[in-house]
């Protein structure tokens, strides 16, 4: 989806520097796809995890850095770590099916990394809608698993409209309440179009990812209104309030704009998951950063096998996108976008560089980290450029 | 979900008479609902429905105004008698199953009813679910179905998830555009709790329904920033603007408050709708209120059956609302609500009365209506009651 923050651009053609990238000139560090994929690969078997459970991991990270969601990618390795490390999260196994029908199947995820189990239940989704048109997968006992678009996107390959949700630990207020009993629930839906283009909706069902929240704090920065609350439950344009006590709002803001229908869809993304999986639900969920107990989180696969409806669904697809992409656009040198294509102008951004541009910063302290599990190859720092 | 304009209430406590409602006072006829029912089907069937036809139709107007939609209910009814009356609509034949496997189907609407398709296409989808568990059924060649609840809520009888999506005709500009190419889209997502209890999210995935700014229009009162946008795409608080030549905006309002978040999910329903089914999309959907040519809608009907995933589904969905009712409000005055309380509330509000309260001018308006072609027996206009 469109990111204010993104380095690489909004799609806004002609537009200058903005102040705080000119800042940053300098200190990204460009590094290849394949580097920092075999980078967490080494620090996640360095504390124990399988090979192929790491793999996993690393794949659906860099996907997540590669798209230009860096909330949800390297950056995050050191939770994944010290989540192996501590033992609050499984280092061995492989999750089971519990009940199965045609069409659906209910998974324990046995507390492995969240791309294990996430990897597992979309495949058998998949498998489900190659036979019966729709496959339905929930599965209980599960961790963070990356942006939930990784999983939407695997049906792309086999021609399929995929779905993913998972259910987060409680970050978001309901509309009129004061206390965070919602995580940020985040809904993906991939759908196929001709010649490879797609429809790529990962949304969380809040205004704004907390991240977000906290750049604004880091450089005392206002938040724009409808973004969070303060503790009281009233919506707030200051970050430290949102941080501390308060919440993110569903999206659509207050209750005037519409927020309680953001509250709805983080409920739906809340009964797909931890209800129907029987996982952890709302306020149970472990708090955010939290380890002191395993997450159990609830997660929902869903795959959908066009050939079982109307004929020439990708034409209507690349149809229904080249509507939207090409009608005149408010502003000429901004134009409108489909769900997928600003990660899409990414991912060709990074392949024109030949590699991601990570911060400095967050370089450094992935090496550090690295040191720390005993990983002697560490992340490159020497590539730095100018974007 | 919450209405600003609701006169039965939004859950607040302690709050006086609105101003609006004031002058509303003793223009409302209070009606019983057989009354409405059999009025409905017999306009219907006058102009030639079939009497099985015009009972759906009824029935779906009535649930929508008892809910407190009166924008679905019998304040439309004049739109189907002219759609039938002009052959626009079929009036004759019943919905065709076109494909079919053990979780899917495609419907061919044969361009009748909404509702009598809607009903055709639910009953399929949970059939489906109680033998693999989901049944996901899609329909072209539908019409206007009413309040898209009605169809999710279907599966509530049989203790299971419904769903139901519809696209309609486009009044919403996407983020960034300035040309209306999607309808409000609806998304309506329906689960049982414990003794009779639910969840029910029924949503535009517009900020706000249409008939909200026409209010706003006639009363010649800004509009909230956030709810649509003028000519050129910029958001406006100006109601004549929008609805001249401008548009709603999709959820979430403008890109900076996470717009794209609702252009996404109308995209979806899209997906979900025109595009699996083979029916119009887009702006190839006929202009609101226009009927120079056949709808073809395309919908979406889903039912999960909770008895393939983990047991006691119901309690934790009592759990899960109870955790949002109970919440320290921000006004205790004004409990959080969760999808479906606000219907619930003014349903019990109707039944404590005794039917369902009208504007006279609706009920007035509608037995002009019903003259006009040829019914004798009219609503009771000598009701009025205060509300």
């Amino acid at each position: 989806m469109y990111r204010t923050f993104c380095h690489v651009g909004n799609g806004c053609r002609a537009r200058r520097t903005p102040p705080a990238a000119r800042i940053w000139t300098q200190l990204w560090c460009l590094i290849r796809k394949e580097e920092v994929q075999s980078f967490i690969e080494r620090c996640m078997t360095a504390v124990g995890t399988k090979q192929h459970h790491a793999c996993s991991l690393a794949k659906v990270l860099v996907e997540g850095d590669h798209r230009g969601h860096y909330s949800h990618g390297l950056n995050r390795m050191d939770m994944y770590v010290k989540d192996i490390k501590s033992g609050i999260c499984a280092k061995d196994g492989e999750p089971v099916l519990e009940k199965e029908s045609a069409a659906t199947a209910l998974v324990d995820g046995r507390n492995l990394l969240g791309p294990v189990v996430g990897n597992f239940c979309m495949n058998l989704a998949i498998q489900k809608a190659k036979e019966v048109g729709v496959g339905w997968v929930v599965a209980r006992g599960s961790n963070h698993y990356g942006i939930a678009g990784y999983y939407a996107m695997q049906a792309l390959k086999e021609n399929m409209i995929g779905m993913s949700f998972t259910n987060t630990s409680p970050l978001v207020v309901p509309t009129r309440g004061k206390a965070c009993t919602l995580g940020t629930n985040p809904i993906s839906v991939a759908a196929p179009a001709k010649d490879g283009d797609s429809f790529v909706l990962d949304m969380a069902t809040s205004a704004v990812a907390l991240g977000k929240v906290e750049l604004h704090d880091r450089r005392n920065d206002p938040i724009p209104e409808g973004w969070g609350c303060d503790a009281d439950g009233k919506m707030s344009t200051d970050p430290k309030k949102v941080l501390n006590g308060g919440g993110l709002v569903p999206i659509g803001g207050s209750e005037a704009t519409g927020g309680y229908k953001g509250f709805g869809l983080g409920m739906m993304v809340e009964v797909f998951c931890g209800i129907l999986a029987g996982a952890h639900y709302s306020n149970n969920v472990r708090t955010w950063k939290v380890t002191d107990r395993v997450a159990d989180l609830g997660q929902c696969f869903v795959a959908i096998n066009p050939e079982n409806f109307a004929p020439e669904f990708n034409k209507r697809m690349s149809d229904l996108l080249s509507i939207q992409r090409e009608m005149d656009a408010a502003d000429p040198d901004c134009p409108v976008l489909t769900a997928g294509d600003p990660e899409r102008m990414n991912m060709k951004k990074c392949d024109d560089l030949g590699g991601i541009p990570y911060h400095i910063n967050v370089v450094n302290h992935m090496n550090e980290e690295a040191k720390k599990v005993g990983v002697s190859e560490l992340l490159p720092v020497d590539k730095l450029i100018s974007i």
